[in-house]
């Protein structure tokens, strides 16, 4: 078997290491993959059991279905992600209610397909529309991407076996029908590319590569006809290779980089390569929030304009944040820079942390910034048919989140290490083991200790014995200035970036790794019109926010000023601000009689305000209290 | 004839005055009239013709139409709505062109009117979808009190004649229809409560009042299915006298407030009128722009939370002002209150005045306070399919804007002034002539000489020679500290409100109204998050903005921060404020390295930055000298 891992390119600096070489053992993300095994998997069956959703595909096979389908024409992807992420559970912990629910989902799925490998439940069967007859709004491809997806983890992890059976007559399928000299389409959601090419590398399958290097290739040109929100939205606007940034809807614009950077690793297409490097950084560097959200608009669920960073109608849809670490792993590899692993630390602790409720049966989709009103206590029973409101829901009528965190959570050990030509790199903290076995032969294995991101120590046990010298790498966060390294008894300051240490160790050996968590005060960009005189407060790779259930009175949330010249401090209770309420009351009423823009400037915060402390807390554990206000972004005391 | 007037409540602490009694000449507005007049109403009538909207009532009259008509299911609404706009421009001017385009567009109209009174194109003929089968989404109603309106503008400025009779026609089938006892059914979009309300009073139909009253009743209680959007989308989520704030859909909410008032007044309803006074306060206070725009949010065309106001995602559809004048004038009517006609002049100089190029064929759909990107310069052939985009657009896929500004513009006399029981009262200010009879038979008129607003000096010469005393009440603005009045050879400050000059009055005697219009600096609300930081500048009733095609290098825009601290100068070249750059380059790259949360607060502006001056312009003007970016909110220097 295979490397047993998402992503595993022909080339590149780093290698990955799978289920099989890293293992997580509690902590923070070992409490919420364990908390996704026992509940979450299961809950989303259960919801799309319920839903109909599974009998869709019951019904194709039965010939019962119609137009009158229940779901989404997307509903069959999210079948898909469940069966990826129950193969990377019972590949990362041999569960045999996992295995169980595998073999179940694919039996009923398996009874869906058609004879030449098509697979859908929303068109093509009855008085259904035809196949391929809306590419722009239809995701039959998409769904098969995903279905792909869920094929890579089954072999990697398994081996062949019905799933991987019926995924490869679905490629085969789509090459047929989409191939070179075949219909010219493309699907109006990518997915489909990125399945493609990972499946292609999966099976040693040469043509899926090369028809998602031409999907890839036929897209900005208007091949797709034109839809109200503009071609943008789902990225035919430009191609890949030409496009400065990206635009539109912003799950559509990072699966489809995602697969560019595959095309480009296995072609060895550095034009294309560098293109998506160059759309990275100026859409981290503009387009992003703090959180690593991405996606400013509700309407589009897509990217604003450079600097449109609204904190309260932020989307940061929780399927992005998965699909950006799709992007920023793939990078990584192809590059071994660490600010990608970076951005996928951000992203991890403050999007896919934040997602699930503790109970893993309740889901945030979008994840703003600011929550002006609380929202309404939803009922377990109950779709949310929105991606809003400021509690988490247990289900949604587009559900595409719950189980996309599930797909992630179940293989996170992949996107904890790698290894290099000499050695290991480290690139996200917590209680786990790393083996690798390097070019050479040399075996080489840590144990990794920490309570990170609580504390910032993280030590490092070696847990081989190589008589030769090896590099071990741990990334330093670009926040942790001040981090100091400790090994062979000395202790020494180490710049953000990769850290190396290269000598021969000896098992037992630690080096530890000490990075600064207390609370810090961040500033923004002033070009960043939407949080202009606030400041955030940052915990090690943990944004911070204010709650109203912490506060005497709720409203006085966005009453709050805090003084930005002194240290947030700590404490047993956690992380706390120095802050005073501005006097609501005096500024409306004063001045402008009911109208909100006056004469002369509304006072900041009188001198009789007194100050004190506000608590805050991780932005990911916001909501976990009951409906509450917060705040990312504070107000500062000019 | 009655008073040639869109609203006459039956009862009221003032009456409106229509074109018999008022009429402008020049000036900022007569200007814009013949614009309208010239060139606009002729440009909607070509581009419905053009895109087969027109056609459209022929095809339904020849038996030849179908489900594949051309336009959305509103495009009948843009028809009347032109029509409305006709037979105000026939009422104020004569004009014959606007009278043959009269009878022209309702003979085409009334041969698609079908027996019973049904009158729509969409649905209900052939393999149309059958009437009324999509209460939610199908606007018929909607179409028709636009209808409605026209038939109230024709009626009052002409008498009955064909228009006035197939309105009549389609009222009576819709009070059959949804009456009492029957369907009891309501439109997705609010309109036909506004047209029966006034068609009612123009035509003395008590039913049409009736009618329009149980549509408002019905409204709040779940009637319409629910939509992804939810119920707030179209205000059936509470009933209209328990509801605390607009919410959902703008044009939606405030045409839908607009028959509230009406039916309110007509119904002696205190505590309707009562709950909707309360609606605009917040409203008003929490829910609006500087500019009187109305909407915040893309997704829904609607209503944000409070203080949700973000300057450059702000929608503030055109149409959206238009129905705020709608519901300020009716609230006005009823109370007496000047805070309604101060709104009404904002939205005038900021969001009417904004949406039509000089020459009257191309439109402002959406009007934001920021564009940080300059448009695309449109096409004058072009159908924008969106509602955004920075420059103006000559027709739209949804195409309400255009047809609303003109039947705006071409009745804009009738909201300049008012009659009291003993005088006159002067609202809005334009080069005019104004008179009214008194209830006990005294004729007053006044002549209105201004330069308003560019320049401050109103000048109003008394016309009439009645012996008796009478009032004369001019508005003084809400932000016109420091006006002056001088009649009778004697000046006095004023507050602002409406001043009162009681007494016998002379034709030739002059009384002058000093209205202090020279720039001035605005603070938000501290509440309003998006604009933290950051000041406007007011200039008389227009709000001003900074372009980029003023500043020496365009991306300088969004680096300016400006000195609150010193007043806005003005000379010949216009209003000018003292600014200087940020140094754009070190604010990123020092710190983030791309990433845009820095450890330490980026310089505002270095010291070494020159002052210098920025020409400011009004809002209303933005975009005329080709594609631009554009700031109404401008950071300031700390």
């Amino acid at each position: 078997m295979t490397e047993a891992c998402p992503v595993l390119p022909q080339r590149g600096p780093v290698r990955p290491l799978g289920l099989a070489r890293v293992s997580i053992a509690g902590g923070f993300w070992g409490g919420r993959q364990a908390v996704n095994a026992a509940a979450t998997l299961a809950h989303c069956e259960e919801w799309m059991e319920r839903l109909g959703w599974l009998a869709n595909f019951d019904r194709v096979a039965d010939g019962t279905t119609g137009p009158d389908r229940p779901g989404w024409p997307f509903s069959d992807s999210e079948v898909y992600k469940l069966l990826e992420a129950l193969a990377w559970e019972s590949g990362r912990t041999g569960d045999p209610e996992a295995e169980a629910a595998i073999k179940r989902l694919t039996a009923r799925v398996a009874r869906a397909q058609d004879q030449d490998g098509y697979l859908n439940t929303c068109f093509g069967h009855g008085e259904q529309a035809p196949r391929y007859s809306d590419l722009e709004g239809g995701h039959e491809l998409y769904n098969l991407g995903h279905l792909m997806q869920a094929a890579v983890a089954r072999v990697r992890t398994h081996g062949e076996d019905d799933l991987v059976r019926l995924a490869r007559r679905a490629a085969d399928h789509v090459c047929r029908t989409f191939g070179p000299g075949e219909r010219a389409g493309i699907c109006g959601h990518p997915e489909i590319e990125v399945g493609l090419a990972e499946l292609g590398r999966a099976l040693g399958e040469e043509r899926y590569v090369e028809q998602a290097r031409l999907f890839l290739d036929r897209r900005g040109h208007g091949t797709l006809r034109d839809i109200p929100l503009g071609r943008a939205y789902f990225q035919d606007d430009v191609p890949i290779r030409e496009a400065a940034v990206w635009r539109g809807h912003a799950v559509r614009a990072l699966y489809l980089t995602a697969a560019a950077v595959d095309v480009a690793v296995e072609r060895g297409d550095d034009e294309l390569l560098g293109a998506v490097e160059r759309q990275w950084e100026r859409s981290v560097a503009r387009r992003t929030y703090i959180t690593g959200g991405m996606g400013s608009r509700h309407q589009d669920e897509g990217f604003g304009e450079d600097w449109e960073l609204p904190p309260d109608r932020a989307y940061c849809e929780t399927c992005a944040g998965v699909a950006s670490i799709m992007v920023s792993w793939r990078l990584y590899l192809a590059t071994g820079d660490v600010r990608y692993t970076d951005l996928i630390e951000r992203t991890l602790y403050n999007v896919i942390a934040t997602s699930p409720s503790p109970d893993g049966r309740a889901f945030f989709y979008a994840n703003p910034l600011h929550q002006r009103a609380p929202g309404r206590a939803s009922d377990d029973g109950e779709v949310s048919p929105r991606a809003e409101g400021g509690t988490r829901a247990a289900w949604f009528d587009v559900s595409c989140c719950p189980t996309n965190v599930a797909r992630t959570l179940a293989s996170l050990e992949c996107y904890l290490a790698a290894a290099s030509d000499d050695g290991l790199q480290i690139h996200q903290y917590a209680p786990s083991t790393v083996r690798a076995e390097l070019p050479d032969g040399r075996r080489v294995a840590v144990e990794v200790e920490t309570g990170y991101p609580e504390t910032g120590t993280v030590r490092v046990r070696i847990a081989s014995d190589e008589a030769a010298p090896w590099t071990l790498a741990l990334r330093v966060p670009a926040w942790a200035a001040g981090a100091t390294l400790t090994e062979g008894g000395r202790t020494r300051p180490v710049d953000p970036g990769l850290v190396e240490v290269r000598r021969a160790f000896r098992a037992g050996e630690v080096v530890t790794l000490e990075l600064p968590v207390r609370p810090r005060i961040t500033w923004p960009d002033p070009r960043i019109d939407a949080v202009r005189g606030c400041v955030a407060v940052e915990r090690g790779p943990e944004v911070l926010c204010a709650e109203s259930v912490d506060l005497p009175h709720p409203g006085g949330l966005d009453a709050l000023v805090i003084d930005p010249h002194s240290d947030p401090r700590e404490d047993s209770g956690g992380a706390r601000v120095r802050a005073r309420l501005r006097p609501r009351a005096g500024t409306t009423a004063d001045v402008g009689d009911g109208w909100s823009y006056l004469a002369a400037r509304p006072d900041a915060a009188g001198d009789a305000a007194e100050w004190f402390e506000v608590p805050l807390r991780p932005y990911h554990s916001w909501a976990q209290r009951g409906p509450s206000s917060m705040r990312v972004w504070l107000p500062i005391h000019e």
